[in-house]
């Protein structure tokens, strides 16, 4: 090594320094540094001399001038042996004084060590078959405290109960020793890297970044800003890098990939995090088929690598339209596993069409075989008026129908709040092989309407937790029901009371391009036209979703200013895609997936907040950072901004 | 494939519509989808009918029915043949009608072409050997425009002059299809690539993204602040992932990377990006020799990637402390290919130190060889009395002296303003061995500084410019000239006039750990205390720094406390690290390397811009976006603030 004469050469103090003395004292005489993990040593180790470090995990002791040690790190535990010295015993046993025993038998769980030793075998009895280190030990010869632990707010240990979780994500320093949080990250970082080998190594894609300090848009309503040194200019976070890779394409990058972070300001929900991260791509000269094709194999690999499973080992996925899922699952992300399908009850639909334009009559199916019980149809009605009340369909009607109970039948027109003292309605003719007990919930909607969910949707799903608790539906947890959802409404209309469109807004973003099939109705009927969209999805939920996008200028001009209507001002902050697209853009589609659920389906659990480092608590909060907080005045006044009067 | 009976069957309708209907009428009736990329053909495929898109390079009338036309994407230009069919031709030749070759005709460059037509080879007198396809054309048989390029602003061509940055800034997506840009986000992606490789299948590292919306911290006074919708809380951007980097270890992640966004709001300097990207990394348990020995094994697989060399040839890569490369380069980054190296006069130090503390005396010698014109010898005059004013130096005196006129001998003391009629001073007798025509600057400067650049480190480099203009020094391009940079000064003195310490603050952050061996100067001389620091340093250019961390809380908090003599209020926005370094953490160190540079010198472009797909101005604007701009009343609304009035 070219080690110039200076006075510090790095190589010659390779100790660590404790400057608080631990019981053991300095490190610094020794060097630091592991031979082995603590889950690596094997019996084919013994009598090797090791270098372990990582925290103390257990501290037993066993007599008067020996104890054992479990020293941990995030490759396992690792049995030490610590014992005052015999002076007539062999040297490698090491030169411990009852004083640093004494030390070690006070040090806090959660301290940290260094020890050097000899693995020895573990006497039978003393084997541990649940560790992978259990057939050893290691004979402690020096131990070096490096930090003691104080204050420990909760033991990182998955086998235990642990403290609520707002207390873990204030010390998630602590929490992340959990094995569980451990191999969580660890499985993410896995993920990534055989998403980046498949696209670039595989399928020739580019990574690129693109920029976090962005331009507010108009579509854009809950975007972060970021106020500048000049006055009155702001930067905005991005929510998806969806401009910038349009003009990537343009560009002529082709193939465009990027895990990139986006932001998203939006009242706090349980699962939501205000930056959040995508498997973001784009490409150019493809048509639908191209990117969902791609997307199976980039899938499939992650699958394989992470769970050893072939999802497209019977073919390629199901790829089903908007209107098929809507019509048979109530959702435009079914959850297939589930069954129940809703059926239409065609015959009723023009006689229904009366006061609010064209209505759908359709039904669902519980087999609930007579073991639903009253309080639990009253929760059944209850989510059902919920759904109704939180606009997530305007159904005019949901009848919900005991067969087993023909005699006093009763039905409920929620809407109208005529509850248990409805007028009875004959049970539909089209409704057969009804099964004693099964419930079967007629309802109508709206057919000009294109919801997420209709009532019935949601009534399957509550209908499916409902048959779950009972064990009258089974699923297999490790079954993954991927599906492609496509053909989407390009426009969503916002309806009157007469169903009539007051204003259409882009169903996905103003970019998607609408089918061929039917551009001819765009001018006249654009309500009707479908997009070229299309999204993932995996047991119900969307992982995933995208298009190919509109690449002709003119298309672009006339949907944002003759069916968006968007007002000059709105429009003045596309100019420079409009621009773009003038100088030579490539047909050109994409996807967005998104990372965190998918990585937390993969980790089996419940919370993305599960999967991520340092994740905001459910209000939006950095509990560990105690994140936002007020700013200073001197930097307020850097960036021209005051803070408004309490209201 | 378990397509549904859906009314869109993305299968059914594979092409892509163009709305504005180009000379060619509209796509949808093919495929699309290529069978090749631009840069693909070869004799061997000669005979295959082949689909291709991509921008038109170039169309080239041949006679009244022929022309030539050449199709570019980012892989590389193939000439295709168009034709006005002969009825009495093979079918293969098309069916090209004079309106539609009339139509190709007009076609204005970069406008964006689909084309099906089978491989021939060109006639002998054709071949263009520059052309990776030179060797083939395409016979047209059927071509479709698919978007027509309209005020095209200039063309994406490296062989011709470039309008200047602006323009090309305001349409990055023209000027992304140079080739040149093409190849320097691809060897980006592909470099990141390798690191990700490296660090992950070979030295068992995980990638965790942390937060870009974190808390201002007190040393982060250019920081952008975030407002949110509770009043007066805002997040800030992180300039670098420091704090959580250091709670990963705390956390026992062990070995943490990350290619990390960062932002700093600082004035904007010519290559400095508002937003920048970071290799960082941390390791647990280690030595300044295992960061600095695994970042010589990252940079040499990079390296050997990317440039087919080992760098680590001759061994490790030099290592020098940092007084010593100040003493011999006069600078903290020293580019070690240009020799003339700086020597002490020793014998002076103690008589020079009278008015300013002590004071260091060293020359510099200027191998002119009597070919530096007295009009140079101004503007080296100017660069010292330059980088003196900006304070880079305060040395008091530079003398600069023309051996080969010793008899109307001159010397200059800048600092005074003395110049050409300053007192001459005589050559001091140290100072031997000069060859007549050489040139000798004699500078002194305060032993108690530390700077990044002495007088006569900036001295050294004018020079070498001088030199190089004069082929007087030769450096080979191709040259890696790499070193390490360590135990640096943990502080930086502020100093008063006579040499007293006014005030310290960390050279580098105050997480950096001191060297084992000063600590005990620490409460008597901190400005003494060298750190745990190592800078990477490529051609003169620092591309990497890191230390070894303070693990222990209380040696973390006496430098709050005692030595930075932080307010209650700054310290209190450390209170989470403090309390994490108390639950166990463990001794850790890392390194962040810069990557828009790493990128920018294995790309060989001057400007960091060159490396970024969408790079703000050097004013820090996105002339494309046209950002930052004015935010909504109800933006500022939602955030509770106000911009303040101009003054």
């Amino acid at each position: 090594m070219a080690t110039e004469t200076g006075t510090t050469d790095p190589e010659a103090v390779p100790g660590v320094h404790v400057p608080s003395s631990g019981p053991m004292g300095f490190l610094s005489e020794v060097r630091l540094g592991r031979s082995h993990t603590c889950g690596e040593l094997r019996t084919s180790d013994i009598g090797k001399t090791v270098r372990l470090c990582g925290w103390v995990q257990y501290v037993r002791k066993a007599t008067s001038d020996l104890l054992f040690l479990g020293i941990r790190d995030k490759h396992g535990v690792t049995q030490a042996v610590y014992q005052v010295s015999d002076p007539s015993a062999t040297p490698t046993s090491g030169t411990v004084t009852p004083e640093q025993f004494q030390g070690i038998l006070r040090l806090a769980p959660e301290s940290v060590l260094y020890v050097t030793g000899k693995v020895t075998r573990r006497p039978d009895f003393m084997v541990n078959k649940s560790m992978s280190t259990g057939e050893v030990e290691v004979t402690v010869n020096t131990a070096k405290v490096l930090n003691v632990a104080r204050n420990l707010p909760f033991a990182p240990d998955d086998t235990r109960d642990l403290p609520k979780e707002e207390i873990r994500l204030k010390h998630r320093h602590v929490d992340l020793r959990r094995p569980s949080l451990q191999n969580n990250l660890a499985l993410r970082s896995q993920i990534c890297h055989t998403v980046r080998k498949f696209l670039i190594d595989d399928e020739k894609f580019m990574e690129v970044e693109t920029p976090i300090l962005f331009k507010s848009t108009p579509e854009g309503a809950r975007e972060y800003l970021v106020p500048t040194r000049a006055r009155n200019r702001f930067f905005a976070l991005p929510q998806s890098p969806q401009q910038f890779k349009q003009l990537l394409m343009v560009g002529g990058v082709d193939k465009y990939f990027q895990i990139a972070r986006c932001f998203r300001d939006e009242d706090a929900r349980s699962d939501r995090q205000p930056e959040f991260t995508q498997i973001d791509l784009e490409m150019s000269f493809v048509t639908e088929r191209h990117v969902m094709d791609l997307v199976e194999r980039m899938v499939q690999r992650i699958w394989q690598t992470v769970r050893g499973v072939d999802i497209l080992a019977a073919g390629p996925l199901p790829r089903i339209t908007y209107q098929d899922a809507i019509a048979k699952y109530g959702s435009d992300k079914p959850d297939v596993r589930l069954g129940m399908e809703i059926h239409p009850l065609t015959a009723e639909t023009d006689v229904a069409g009366t006061q609010h334009g064209p209505l759908l009559r359709e039904y669902l199916i519980i087999p609930g075989r007579g073991q639903i019980k009253r309080r639990q149809l009253d929760q059944l009605k209850q989510a059902i008026q919920e759904s109704q009340r939180n606009g997530e369909s305007t159904a005019n009607s949901v009848y919900l129908q005991e067969p087993e109970k023909l005699r006093c039948f009763s039905s409920y027109s929620l809407l109208d709040n005529q509850h248990d003292n409805a007028t009875s309605v004959p049970l539909p003719d089209a409704i057969a092989h009804l099964e004693p007990g099964n419930i079967v919930v007629v309802s109508e909607r709206r057919a000009r309407e294109h919801p997420d969910f209709t009532t019935l949707g949601r009534v399957r799903l509550f209908a499916a937790q409902l048959l779950r608790s009972k064990d009258l539906l089974t699923i297999d947890e490790s079954q993954f029901a991927f599906l492609w959802v496509h053909s989407f409404p390009l426009f969503t209309p916002e309806l009157d009371k007469d169903d009539r469109v007051v204003r259409l807004a882009s169903t996905h973003h103003p970019f998607t391009a609408p089918a061929d099939t039917d551009l001819k109705h765009l001018h006249t009927h654009p309500e009707a036209v479908r997009a070229k969209h299309y999204d993932l999805v995996l047991n119900g939920m969307e992982i995933g979703g995208g298009s190919i996008r509109i690449h002709s200028p003119d298309l672009q001009r006339y949907i944002f200013e003759e069916i968006l209507k968007l007002t000059p001002v709105e429009r003045s902050r596309f100019d420079h895609l409009l621009e773009a697209f003038e100088h030579g853009c490539p047909p050109h589609g994409g996807i967005a997936l998104g990372l965190d659920r998918l990585v937390s389906i993969l980790c089996g659990t419940s919370s993305i907040r599960d999967v991520i480092a340092f994740p905001k608590s459910s209000s939006g909060h950095d509990l560990l950072m105690n994140s936002p907080s007020a700013a200073t005045p001197e930097q307020l006044d850097t960036y021209h901004i005051h803070v408004a009067d309490e209201e």
